[in-house]
């Protein structure tokens, strides 16, 4: 039996996935990753997690890995620098054909590879152009046109999260040295921060006075009617909403869908984002569909197999 | 010999080219335009200027014809509303083919098809992948990866001039209905417009008190020194640096080629919106050439050509 396995490496985890031709999902391990690690021990444990997970299915042949990573990835599948495990210039693919893989070995951002799950088993099946957009920790985003991912030139296509779309200057900085990032006003960290700065400023009551605060508790809270919360979900939604009409006006997708730790807040978040995106984007393109994503953080490892199986 | 027609039709006049199949201009032509003329009647007249433009060629063998519209253009060749020209829903390459041409018919937005000359003949020879935006009464723009314009779903990839990045409300409105667009800030009505109202607000000297302003005077002062206008030019180039680091960060494209009345300030505009892009681009885009646009009015009747000739 051929199988091909598609790999998630994020800054806290590697996620793996045993897909067989159909694109079933038969087994998954998983690995702890972290900046302490040096690139090639990292691919190195990888490689012995993948053969593992292999070895445990009888008959199985590898026959491709697909690899999504945090940073930019240039056209030899290289990644040019991953602020959150700390690699600089590392040539992915080269190392996994060192450890003596001979099947093909392909390796494209994280984003962009969600952006493929999405649209091979998520939300957007049956679909070709679509815009995915990530949101926790970072923003970060897919450009899929007629079914093949913008990677760009330096492997930043769909860096969403870096689009200067704030006209002044931001307080903190990005994580990327920006003051102007859509991710400095849209990001889990953000809507907590705003949800913090509101409360400082006033004396309003609000269900997250004298409480921690992260995104999710903004989002219940404005679930609950909680008005210093609900402006604090509109503040963020205005900037996400034009930012996607910015974006749509730019490659007109069929669809554009939203994945990552934010976007569990459901019509919490997608209702004011639908809103905020009508009343900014050009007029040919205010029914252009915005909906959630489905496969939660299963997206990055089923795009990764994508890459190598489709 | 086989010929291939290209027409980019504007809200004053059509222009025709001849051109053969290595791409060479043989023989050109023009025909006035306006809101007056019925699609279908302005379409026939079309017509008869290409059969007039291949008859003046012996032996010339019609092979294609390519169309530039200033409007949206769906998948089927068909327009869906040009405002300079008052057309509705128009099937172009249909009607067309109802004056008898038996040859290959392709439609595509007036911008799209100068981003494809551009590609073809122009400032990005040897380029797959370009962002080009033209900068005049209107702002509009074309994105191409991998060779192929970005046409979009509903006939709206690359208007960017219709880009929703200003945050504030203007105090204009766009032609499209918006109040937020790039056109707002970056034509040459907007430019002039802005002068008109630095003007007003201050009493300070500049070479364009009392005199009538359009973008052209605006950059000739700013060349010559004067403070004011380099101010306007500051500010306008400061929009259009960060949408074009919006809009690199989506599609990382290979360079970016600015064309247009505007563009021809040359670098009186190039500088001050490379300096703008630097500081406003992601880091991995910052080198990313912004260069002028070279095939002028030419730009659109090349890229018709293109369309059927590539």
């Amino acid at each position: 039996m051929h199988v091909w396995i598609g790999i998630d490496v994020g800054g806290q985890s590697a996620k793996f996935g045993l897909f067989d031709a159909k694109g079933s999902l038969l087994d998954t391990d998983s690995l702890p990753t972290g900046k302490e690690k040096e690139p090639e021990a990292a691919i190195h444990e990888m490689a012995l997690h993948v053969r593992a997970l292999v070895a445990r299915h009888e008959d199985a042949e590898l026959s491709g890995i697909g690899v999504g990573v945090p940073g930019p990835v240039l056209e030899e599948n290289i990644v040019n620098k991953c602020v959150n495990l700390d690699w600089d210039v590392v040539p992915v693919a080269d190392l996994f054909q060192q450890e003596g893989f001979t099947c093909p070995v392909k390796v494209e951002n994280d984003a962009n590879v969600a952006a493929l799950g999405e649209l091979w088993q998520g939300a957007a099946v049956g679909h070709t152009s679509i815009l995915f957009i990530v949101i926790g920790t970072g923003v970060g985003g897919g450009v899929v046109i007629n079914g093949k991912v913008v990677s760009g030139v330096h492997g930043a296509g769909g860096e969403i999260g870096h689009m200067p779309i704030l006209a002044e200057k931001a307080e903190r900085t990005c994580g990327c040295g920006g003051h102007h990032c859509l991710e400095l006003a849209a990001s889990a960290p953000a809507i907590a921060d705003l949800a913090r700065r509101l409360l400082a400023e006033t004396e309003e009551a609000s269900l997250l006075r004298d409480q921690e605060i992260s995104a999710k508790e903004v989002f219940d809270a404005a679930r609950a009617q909680d008005p210093l919360a609900q402006r604090v979900v509109a503040q963020a939604a205005e900037v996400l909403g034009r930012a996607i009409a910015i974006l749509t006006s730019t490659v007109d997708p069929e669809m554009v869908v939203l994945g990552g730790g934010v976007s569990e807040a459901g019509e919490t978040l997608l209702k004011p984002v639908r809103d905020a995106y009508r009343k900014a984007a050009f007029y040919a393109l205010q029914e252009t569909p915005i909906v959630r994503a489905e496969l939660g953080n299963r997206a990055g490892m089923v795009g990764a197999a994508y890459l190598v199986l489709q």
